[in-house]
């Protein structure tokens, strides 16, 4: 499994931050997300078209978050996104976020999703042709 | 045409704040959403089944706010919810949102919706049955 | 240490909802931060009074969820909050949120907070009032 | 007062998306923002420093939008932001949303601001600084 590691960035928005004066905190989640679909589109993948077409969905089924430093508005944030581990009928993404300028790390994470049938809702086993792409081999 | 005005109330959410200490302006219209699905909802209808079940949709199409004073984390405001304006293929929904201790006036606007074909999405004349409740007779 | 668990009941927002049909796993974060304001007001306290206003802040630290079942436009879901564990300058709180109707459970959590010191961003020992409050004893 | 136009494109996220299947229309309102802060950045200001940092704030108190197509998960959109009016202490910003690769126009729409006092909240003359930029020529 080959680790590749994709960088996306971002301006933080005034909507972003909450009355403490910084970014409230579940919008680093929606960033977690920003960074899965450029990891996915820098591999010139796309969820709908390779995910939601074929029937299939990789909703969040567990996640986890560690607050570093806070972030203000105007600043510009990386996501640094990666794939963490991969099984049969599941896999987690982890995720760094940093200031642009600093890199100072602001925020660390990881999403664990499951391939479901969109139809049942249930879990099936990945198709073969995904999972060669997950495993940075597609 | 009878004025059937709906009153909702909810407590800001930390979240709806920005970094200016206040409501963040972008979340009145969400709660402009909620006074409609209430407007709706206390007159036992709903968007869902009597809407997009039938393969229609309600998109808004035009909207106006604005803003007279702003409100904070924990507060408590009141969306007041009417019917303004009815056409055969759109209609008008009117609100105002208040403090809900105070009465205090803080927002006020409206939202425009088509009725559209979710297939064509195209503007389509309103079933009789929804019309008929639109005008406060069904 | 007593065990109060608070209960906060609100209806899913259109504007909660993904392209996926259901609510967007980040939202249930706010939901969860709806929990605990609640379960802060619900015992006669105030997050911006008790808190913020003493020059301290909770931020949000660390969280974890786990995502069992979708939830819907206009369901109405119940948040279940209570204090999982509590140190000098830290605590976490634990949430459940089920569907307010059949109980069903959606998504368990909890949020870690630092009683950080607002000028200096520094984690300091909780004020005594507080901490009996925390306990439950206040 | 010379027009300056200036564009910004991002990525439609997830989050942006509703049960509709396309983009939440309040969302629309948080990229009017963005091109608000880009309009600003890119002409070398900075709304904290050069507005916040003076004891003044620039609140929106009213706007306006119209919804002409639909965006969609994954998308490129561009807004385009420049100041339509200017008066001794009030302005207004006009936006257009366009799909980045048609250039097919989705929103349009404008945000008033008043130049208000940040302690007494209360609308005052624009220091001529911040006029002359406004006007373009500072």
């Amino acid at each position: 499994m080959k680790q590749i590691i994709i960088e996306t960035t971002v301006r933080v928005r005034y909507a972003e931050t909450d009355a403490s004066g910084v970014v409230y905190h579940a919008n680093y989640l929606i960033w977690f997300e920003l960074g899965r679909g450029e990891w996915f589109w820098q591999q010139q993948r796309d969820y709908h078209r390779d995910v939601e077409m074929r029937g299939l969905g990789w909703p969040v089924t567990e996640l986890s978050a560690r607050y570093i430093a806070p972030s203000r508005y105007g600043e510009r944030v990386t996501i640094r996104t990666w794939l963490a581990e991969i099984q049969s009928r599941a896999f987690k993404i982890a995720y760094e976020v940093v200031n642009a300028e600093s890199r100072q790390l602001l925020c660390t994470g990881w999403t664990k999703h499951y391939n479901v049938d969109s139809q049942t809702n249930r879990a099936v086993p990945m198709p073969a042709e995904l999972r060669k792409f997950l495993e940075g081999e597609g």
